[in-house]
C-alpha cells in the first residue's frame, strides 16, 4: 500500500475547490438529513445538512454547523426568526432530490416545490416536515454559537418531537436506521447505503466486547 | 408502516439508559475514529469518538464533543495539556478494539496496550497515531467551547498532518473512504460497512443532478 502524506503547508497550498473536496472527506461518514424551515411569511425552505452532532440525551440536544455566506443562510435566518425547524432523514429513494436542495435557489422558491419533495405539516408545528422521510424530528432552537475561527455558526437545538416507523425501534431504545431506510454520505457529494457488521455489548475493562446478537444478558 | 410518535414529554419520561440509546440513534450514521493523546508524563491514551464535525476547509478545521464527566476526560485533559492529538479512522479489522477503548480503564493504563492496538509515533509529533488505521490525521488544538446547556465541551482543532493510502485519493480531491476501509457507526454500539450508491454532480437550479460516474465534464 502506497502512503501519501500531507503537511499543514501542503494542505493550505491546495487549490480551493480541491481542498474543500479533500478536507470535507477526511472526517469519515456523516449523517444526512434535510432541515425544513419556514419564514415569517410562510415561505418554506429545505436544505441538506451533514453536520448533525449529538450533544446530549437529557435534555435531548444536538447541534449542526451553518455557513452564513452560503445557500444555508435561508435556513439560518428562518431558524433565528421562528426558533423552530425539522430534521428529516434521507432515504435512497430520494437522495438526488435531497442533494438538489443545495442548489442556489432564490429566496422566494421553496426547495420542496423545486425538488418534488412533499411538505408535511403537523398541527401546532410551524416548520414543514418531509413526507418522504421515515425518521422525522421536530426541534426548538436553543443557542447560537459563533465560531470566530472561520465565521461559521453552530446551532444548538432540543428535540421536541419524533416520528418513526415502529418496527425500527428495538427493545433497548436503539433505532435501527437501516430498517428506517436512512443512508449516509461522505465528502460533499457521495451517498452510501450501509450494512450492519454488528452491535457490541457495553465495554468494560478486562472483558472482550461481545456481539450483542449472541449475548442476551443485560449490561 | 406503523408510525410511532414521541412528544418532548414522552422523551423526557424515558428511562435514562433507554433514552441515551434512543437519542444517540436519532442523528443518523456517524463518523467513527480513535483519538490518540499523550499526557505530559508520556502516558498514551486512546478513545473512540463519533462526533467529528467538519467546520471548514481553509484553514482545515473540525470539531468534536467531549463529555468531561465520562471516560473521555483523559482525552480532554491531555489535549488541553499538550494541545496536540491524532484522529484515526476505524476499519472493520479492528472495530471491536476501537469499541473496547470506551471501557473505564484507570488513568495509568494505555488503551493501546489494553486493546492490542499499535502505537505509531511520528518524528516531531508528540501524540500517538494508530498503526492499524489507514487514514490518520494530526491535529492542533485551537479552541474550547463550553456548552452551558448540558456541561459538554466542543473542541475545535486544525488539521496539521494527513497520512492515507494513495489509491483512495481521487483526481478531484475526494477521498474514497471505502477504499481506505473506513466504517461508520450508529447509536452507541452499532457498526456498519457501507456501499456507495453514487456521487452526484454539483447542484444547480433547474438542472437534475447527474451521477458523477456518467458525467465527465467539470462543474
Amino acid at each position: 500500500m502506497n502512503i501519501i502524506e500531507y503537511s499543514s503547508k501542503d494542505i493550505l497550498a491546495l487549490e480551493q475547490r480541491y481542498r474543500a473536496m479533500f478536507v470535507n472527506s477526511l472526517g469519515g461518514f456523516k449523517s444526512l438529513s434535510l432541515i425544513g424551515t419556514r419564514n415569517r411569511n410562510g415561505q418554506s425552505n429545505l436544505a441538506v445538512f451533514n453536520s448533525f452532532v449529538h450533544i446530549g440525551a437529557n435534555p435531548p440536544l444536538f447541534g449542526f454547523i451553518v455557513r452564513p455566506d452560503s445557500v444555508e443562510r435561508h435556513t439560518l435566518n428562518n431558524i433565528l426568526e421562528t426558533r423552530i425547524f425539522t430534521v428529516n432523514h434521507v432515504r435512497k429513494e430520494f437522495y438526488t432530490a435531497a442533494h438538489q436542495t443545495s442548489a442556489r435557489y432564490p429566496e422566494d422558491v421553496s426547495e420542496f416545490e423545486a425538488t418534488g419533495l412533499t411538505e408535511e405539516n403537523k398541527p401546532g408545528y410551524y416548520a414543514p416536515f418531509v413526507a418522504e422521510s421515515h425518521i422525522k424530528i421536530g426541534a426548538s432552537f436553543r443557542q447560537k454559537i459563533d465560531i470566530a475561527l472561520n465565521g461559521t455558526i453552530m446551532i444548538l437545538a432540543e428535540i421536541m418531537y419524533i416520528s418513526m416507523p415502529e418496527d425500527a425501534l428495538m427493545p433497548d431504545g436503539f433505532v435501527d436506521l437501516e430498517k428506517a431506510g436512512t443512508i449516509t454520505c461522505a465528502g460533499l457529494d457521495s451517498y452510501h447505503s450501509t450494512e450492519r457488521i454488528s452491535r457490541l455489548t457495553y465495554a468494560k475493562p478486562d472483558v472482550i466486547p461481545g456481539l450483542m446478537d449472541n449475548i442476551h444478558s443485560g449490561h
